[in-house]
């Protein structure tokens, strides 16, 4: 059993798409997050959904949990636009941007995926065979595999 | 629309668990992870999947690609007899006990969930009325809810 057989489908963006549509496509598929690729379809990071929440709600909101409560649905539409005209570069953070990417290629076995996952404390790795991105393989997966 | 009308059956475990129990339940219901409690019923943490992955997978694998690549199904056998014997608490990382649990109550709104999932970067948030743990809600949830 190897990544490329284990691969699951998995929201995909460019790096300088909206954000707005990789924030529907998390919201689409009920994923946790979106890989994003740069312009040679090289996996460059998994943006988070908790990311874009952290684009969208207020700085002094996020701070302030009674404030929060107070925020109606007008508020909540409000938060949302802060998404249109950016691009999925500009949300994320320099972390997401500095941390090495859990990837593997498409021959890696359940034990190689599952050491990439270990170091890097990733709840996924990406599965790519050469300039295409095949997938990416979860640790609830592996987990089904390794205990079966 | 309140956390409660939102949450959805998340897998629960107690610290004092058996680890393979943890671990068997994040692969059935493929979640990335458990939420952990006390004796008491009171939400302590989120054990994720990669945090088994790393308990499993010997440190020297973990390190060295090629030593992986090279580990072969009984290999994989002996790594998830670690778990045997092995409680939930003592899977934790010092980091999983010590970092503080995204929740709320019941009653939180979209927007009170969606700052506690911001400011602490997690893809969850915890419910819970009192002393029971109502569910999750989840990030691609929320944003499902607010791109609406």
């Amino acid at each position: 059993m190897r990544a490329r057989d284990l691969a699951e489908d998995y929201p995909l963006v460019q790096l300088t798409d909206d954000a707005f549509t990789a924030a529907e496509l998390m919201a689409k598929f009920r994923r946790p997050g979106v890989v994003v690729v740069d312009a040679d379809n090289r996996p460059v990071t998994v943006l988070p959904g908790s990311q874009v929440l952290r684009f969208v709600i207020p700085r002094y909101v996020q701070a302030d949990p009674a404030l929060s409560r107070v925020y109606d649905e007008r508020g909540a539409d409000a938060c949302v636009t802060r998404l249109r005209g950016r691009t999925v570069n500009e949300l994320l953070s320099a972390k997401d941007k500095r941390c090495e990417l859990a990837e593997v290629s498409g021959t890696a076995t359940v034990i190689e995926c599952a050491a990439v996952m270990a170091r890097l404390h990733s709840p996924l790795v990406v599965v790519r065979d050469g300039d295409r991105v095949l997938g990416v393989v979860t640790a609830s997966h592996l987990l089904e595999l390794l205990l079966s």
